[in-house]
Formats: C-alpha cells, structure tokens, sequence
C-alpha cells in the first residue's frame, strides 16, 4: 500500500499529470474534489476574477474574504461601491482563486491552489442569507460590516473546478463532485501530528516504511503530510538520495486520536512482522 | 510636518477614499503611484485573470510568477500547455493582481494590493527578451524552466493600474505615473530599520513626536513603516487610546545609513528644542 516515486522538481509544464501510474496495488489518498474542497476550506482569502467595464471587457483581479457553506459554495460581503460589486452587476461570470500557505522559502509554484468558476448571484432567500452569514463570520470573525446596510451577500455558484497540487497533481473536477465532498476533518489537527512524529517518532516512521512501503532501504524518513487516508514521507536513502513515499491507514480516520491509534496498530504489525 | 488620525477598522465600504484631509501642511509621503510601484516590486506571485473560453467567456484567475522591468511591466514565463496561455491566445485582455505579504493575525482586507490591468503579448525582440529573462530571474532565481522550448515569454502592458492600500488608501493610478514611479529604495531596509528602532530607541521615537509632530500628549509610540520620505508610528495617550502618526524626514532619504543620520538629525533638532 505505497507508491513511490523520485521527488521531481515541480515541472509548471507538467499540466496534463501525464506520471505514469506506479506499480503495485493502489494506496488510498484523497481525490482531486476532496483536495479542493480541503484547501478551499483552509482559506478565508481569494482573488476574485470579475469583467471590467474600463478598460473594456478585461479580466480584473480583486481580494475578497469568502465563507462556505455545507455544498462548499463560497459567499462574499462586498460594499455595494467596490469595483467587483459593480463589474458583477454588469456580468455576473466569476472566479475565485484560493491558494493554500506557502511555507516560508519554498517554490512559489508548488503551493496547491483551485479556481473556483461560475455565476455570482445575491443571496436573497432569508434562511440561506442567515447560513451564508453564519459560514462568513465563521471564516472572518472580525467582519464587523457584515449586516451593514451598503453591504450585499453574494455567492458562487459553481459551473468548473479547476485544482492545481503540487507535483503534477491536476485536474478539472466535477463541481457536484466537488460539493459532495467533505473537507479532510484532519487538517486542522494535521500540523500538530506531523511535528509530533518527526519530534519523537522518528525511528518508527522507518520502521513504517520498511513493513507498510516494503522498502527495507530506507534509511531515515519524516512526515511530510497526513490526511484522512493516509501519510506522506520524505524518506533518505543511500548516496544522500531523497525520495518522496505515501503511505495508506489500514482503514480512514477522522480524528487524532484515530491516527494515533492506527499509527500504533500498524507499527505492532511492523515490529510482530520483524521482531529483530 | 504630521498628520495624525485616529486608527480607524479598516472599513472596506471606504471605497471612495473620502476621508477628509487633516488640518495643517501636508507631511511628505509617497504617491499611489509609488506605493503601487514598491508593493509590485516587493513580490514575485501574483493572480493572473484572464478570459476562459469554456465555460464560455468566463474570468478565470491562475497562479503566476513575475519579473519587472524598468518601467514596472510584468513579465512571465509560462508553459505552452498552461490555462492561461491558452486563454491569452484567445483574448488578450488580462490583469495581474499582487497582495503585499500579511502579518500573521491581520486583516487580511488591511493588506495592501495593486491590480495591474492591460493586455499580454509576447516579447519577441532579443534584447527586450533578454531584459525580461533577467528580471525575471532576478525575482525568480529557481526558475529553471526559463530557457525550455515549451515556455514563452508574455509580457503585460498596462492600461490601467488599480491601487487599494490600508485604511482608505485607493485609487486608480496613472499608468505613466506607475511607469515613471520607483520602488521604494528603503522597502529592503525596512524591517530591520523598524525592529532596531523599536527594539533600541522607543524613547527617541516619543521625543520625535513630541517635536516634529508637535505633540506633547504622546506617551510612547513604536514604529510601524518607513519610506524614504518619512516613518509611520503607532503612539499611545491617556486613556488607552492609541493614534496613527505620520513624520516626514526632512530630505528624502534612499539608504539605511542615510535614514539613521537624519533621525539623529531630527532628534538633536528636537533636543535643542526643548532640553528638559
């Protein structure tokens, strides 16, 4: 249950994710949709793409602060003078780009990022104003202008989808896909799992990989991402070489507390597997 | 050579930048034009907008990573296979927006951002495209890909420069101002001028105010920015108020040395001042 492969230098021409499939059974991880509805989800800011009227017609890029609700659609507060109210009032084709943190010093391209494309409509119905209000505060709880009377809640409904991984991982998702997808109920607890096992669990995550990647080479290895499915490795080999691993959980978790168990489990089944 | 004005929340429905103008001379500060030359020059990430043909004639923002020339114009290089190269094949009508860095905390609607509207074409001539294969390297030193056959050079000219700083700073600036306008020769230099003066010489910041805002009711102040035509500080009253304040230098100053011998400068002027 891993598939392994070179850590290549992100290759931006790499857009049709042409990487041949590896050998081996398949490890479970998270598909495009849940990945774009987990990164749209970790985010509360977006470049929103409207049409200008001056100059004529062209694309313009402005910032907005956007909530979810349960189908993943995002809504905005915007004033009713801002350039992105008055450009959608005149054409209501929309997107928003939403970019996940980029670590400090690392490629700027490699950060995952999704595009969320379609039509911007008010939001008129009471009951689904009071969700996409609650969803907003919930993201922005400093939004105080919220029921101001010169401000409109707006939503996207979504017509595309387009995510972008890092590592040649892309593609153009479904948007009923993406709605019925459920952000990763791990990540808001997977930076502290992650700093955890390189901290003190770094020899078991070598033995991980000899027993559950059956890659007795491996010589030093730390976590790199975990989600619901499962667990990514920088593993160090021989000769100073890195290579990139994924490894499944035997069955999905949701909580911490479930990926320390299953982390434990599956290391009682390394170490009974190869007692030395 | 202040002005002084209560922090106001940031209140994005200020769209209008209607503020009224404090009393008193105009302290030196740096035009929209600058400010949107210096914000641009500070990041090499932006959102690109262009126009998608499916679904039909929607605005679709992407990732891009950029490179300046004299005149402030972005230059990319981007694979042929990308979206948005194939958007702009179509229709050439685009925009870059760039959104300066955001301390960890902020508003993310306190951050300032330019959108840099116009129209994207190939750059063709050698030496221009070997001016923009330098800037862009400069601002991208990993980009590897620069010199594949399958990328291509763009370059956007502009036809309209939108400018949306922090608390009520916006507007639409001059293209040929935005062009002519240099990056602020102090931007690298700042943080390191704003952490030894707050780390080293909060007492000599109050004096400043004291004098060259005249303003006796300040209590403390640290700064918050430096340009070359003067500092911001945040200062501290009676009462738990605090106020923003901006102090010109008295010449524009376009080194770190130089900032630090007209702040000692101003401080003996305020000195001899008042002596006590």
């Amino acid at each position: 249950m891993t598939t392994g492969h070179l850590i290549p230098g992100f290759d931006p021409a790499d857009e049709a994710g042409s990487r041949s499939a590896p050998p081996g059974p398949a490890v479970p991880e998270p598909s495009h949709a849940e990945r774009a509805r987990t990164l749209v989800a970790s985010q509360s800011r977006g470049a929103l793409s409207t049409i200008a009227l001056e100059p004529a017609r062209t694309p313009f890029g402005s910032v907005v602060t956007y909530g979810l609700d349960a189908r993943g659609r995002p809504a905005f507060f915007v004033s009713t003078l801002a350039e992105h109210t008055r450009n959608l009032d005149a054409d209501d084709r929309a997107s928003l780009l939403v970019v996940e943190d980029t670590p400090e010093g690392a490629d700027p391209l490699a950060s995952g990022r999704v595009t969320l494309v379609g039509t911007v409509g008010d939001v008129r119905d009471p009951d689904e104003r009071a969700a996409a209000r609650a969803g907003y505060l919930s993201a922005n709880p400093a939004a105080f202008y919220v029921d101001y009377g010169d401000f409109r809640c707006l939503r996207l409904e979504l017509t595309a989808v387009r995510y972008v991984g890092g590592f040649g991982r892309m593609s153009w998702v479904d948007p009923a896909a993406y709605a019925a997808a459920q952000p990763d109920p791990l990540a808001p607890a997977a930076p502290a799992i992650i700093g955890h096992m390189n901290a003190d669990h770094a020899d078991a995550l070598v033995t991980l990989c000899h027993h559950h990647a059956a890659r007795a080479d491996i010589e030093a290895a730390s976590m790199a991402a975990v989600d619901r499915y499962g667990f990514e490795v920088v593993a160090e080999l021989a000769g100073d070489r890195r290579e990139a691993l994924r490894i499944g959980f035997r069955t999905a978790q949701v909580t911490s507390d479930g990926v320390r168990a299953e982390l434990i489990g599956m290391l009682a089944e390394a170490r009974a597997a190869d007692p030395t």
